[in-house]
């Protein structure tokens, strides 16, 4: 059988669309965007249309979209220029956050004199609001981050809550939504945010490639100092092919995102539908089993079995074809259990094996049917 | 006429054979490299195949070699951590770096108390190595940051005896080798050179991808913090295709460097031979008119032409069809003249029109002649 791909939330295949615009664009638009001659124009022209196009889905100027390397790039452009630039001297956070916040904010709390809060969490993984607006109360002045959708759990913020939150606390916002752009509509005029950072390669676009959003008259600078490019906020010539892949996925993933969302959420209620009825003790982390709640992209399974047979579990289910995830995919490298169970989950809880499954609208039934039977094989042996 | 790129310094055309392995990447290895399921670790195989051609041929380890999302991004990594984590207390450069570097610098002077030393130039814009031995005499913790090749004026530094003053007077040496990477042999064994920075685009490759070179137990630490990625050194998901195409460029690149040398070195001394002919007057900025002390690539003529008729030179030569530059592209979206002419002509010399053309394997001399041609008509006119 062809290997299964269920590790959607780590990263996407391509669409052959956006592969094809990216070979067009290496093949015939290699000006260096900066140059003025024509050759240049022609591959300033391509990014500016991108630009333009993300900014007017999200309803900001297209001065306010700034183009990264990635998300990674784009959350810590925000973070250290609030510590540095902005005045920002307190942080508050959660636990549950990409290490992309995390491990940038440690950074900072060594460089910086900084204090970093992080707000209760719910058992199900969800953001204490009560307690959030209790920690906004502080004068020091403020930099709330919490990302849109858990990329592990797949807990959706009430973005604009918080937006309204910080708003009328004078703290500012920024939000990690690597997980939810291309995947959720987002419209910045309601949403009072500060700045956010996405990816294209959560939406079927390239890696290594993603853009900022920072509002207007922010006094946001740059992470990486150097030439001109992105009016002076981001330094270093602009990968044109990556930005058109990113513009051509952002417009497909919102061309379709009605039929495709539909496509991708009946999937993953099928998929836990008949996970249920394979295996009736399965249980669902956080907010991961109510689609209300949870991104319809994934879901986040912890398994009926004891620690010693669940150490082995995604390594047999890679043998067996099919790739999941035990988390984020930028901590798999280390050995340590994922840190956002481990704050939400009990000791005991926490000996079962957690597995999260993540869709596309590459996937099918018939994909979902082998990999539960597989499941269930491989529990009941 | 087809239009005429000769601005081979700003950015290259990108092989075919680099695109279609890129494309085949994108279309067939689209797995996160940092997952551990099959997906990701064939991305994986893919990446560190890269790392280890490029560590192979510069005669370093892999581990040595950290990908970056290019030249820019390479040259801030080594100059904030040197400022930040190294205890590097002074930077001696010179006044012709690329602003990767002198604008790092400026902000790296905000943020910390460091004392930035610029070298003497000669004449002809290159270092004064006296200057250099006597500057490296303090006691402060030093890192000297010199470019290999000028980008806009093509001079070669003697990287070698730079790394042995560097050695020798307990300074660390940082080299922008972003225009020498694919076009000169570098072998680190024999320089002792601590950081370089290399970018796929200058030598046939994709743009928004490059690498630097770090030298083992340097004790260098991130520019983007998060995920493990890259050793712990440079978060954020890796642009397999992109490496991959780093990859591509770079082997092709010296696999045929002899034979593509040579023909690029031709066609520049036939440009050179051409202009001198058809235009007496001409005259050739920094050492660029001599091909043992400038690169083969590139060469910055200085035009004679009064100011107000050289002002529109670049523009009539855009609309016959021709590209060249006036310097950095990473400039030209401001109005400034280029800095690094600023700092080694006379106030005469500046008021002429000075055009740098940058040569590769995809121009020809049926290009040279037509372009002579037309400078010629234009000066004549």
């Amino acid at each position: 059988m062809t290997p299964i791909y269920f590790d959607n939330a780590a990263t996407t295949p391509i669409r052959d669309e956006v592969i094809e615009s990216m070979a067009k664009v290496m093949k015939h638009s290699y000006g260096n965007a900066s140059s003025t001659h024509s050759f240049g124009r022609s591959s300033k022209v391509l990014i500016e249309g991108v630009r333009n196009s993300i900014a007017s889905y999200l309803n900001v100027s297209a001065s306010e979209i700034v183009f990264t390397s990635g998300g990674t790039e784009a959350d810590n452009l925000a973070l250290r220029s609030a510590a540095r630039d902005l005045g920002v001297r307190r942080f508050i956070t959660s636990k549950i956050e990409h290490h992309a916040i995390l491990h940038t904010l440690d950074q900072l709390q060594l460089e910086y004199n900084l204090e970093v809060d992080f707000v209760n969490l719910t058992g199900d993984g969800q953001i204490d609001y009560e307690h959030l607006e209790l920690l906004l109360q502080g004068d020091k002045k403020t930099l709330v981050s919490l990302m849109h959708i858990n990329n592990e759990i797949g807990n959706i913020l009430d973005i604009s809550r918080v937006a309204l939150l910080c708003k009328s606390n004078k703290a500012l916002f920024h939000s990690d939504t690597v997980q939810s752009v291309g995947h959720y509509n987002l419209n910045l005029k309601d949403i009072s945010i500060d700045f956010l950072a996405a990816s294209a390669h959560k939406f079927h676009g390239p890696k290594g490639v993603g853009f900022a959003f920072i509002r207007k008259n922010s006094g946001l600078k740059p992470l990486i100092f150097g030439g001109e490019q992105e009016r002076g906020i981001r330094a270093g010539t602009e990968s044109v092919h990556n930005i058109v892949g990113l513009g051509e996925s952002f417009k497909l993933a919102y061309d379709n995102l009605e039929v495709e969302s539909a496509y991708v959420r009946h999937l993953k209620l099928y998929f836990m539908d008949r996970l249920k009825g394979a295996i009736p003790k399965v249980e669902f982390n956080g907010c991961s089993g109510d689609l209300d709640k949870s991104t319809y992209t994934s879901t986040n399974v912890r398994f009926p079995l004891s620690a010693d047979k669940g150490a082995m579990f995604m390594f047999q289910l890679d043998l067996k074809g099919i790739a999941c995830s035990k988390g984020s995919a930028c901590q798999s490298g280390s050995s340590q259990n994922s840190h956002v169970l481990n704050e939400i989950l009990s000791l005991d809880q926490l000996q079962k094996p957690s597995l999260r499954f993540s869709f596309s609208i590459y996937n099918t039934k018939d994909e979902v049917d082998y990999v539960i039977d597989t499941l269930k094989a491989l529990i009941e042996t």
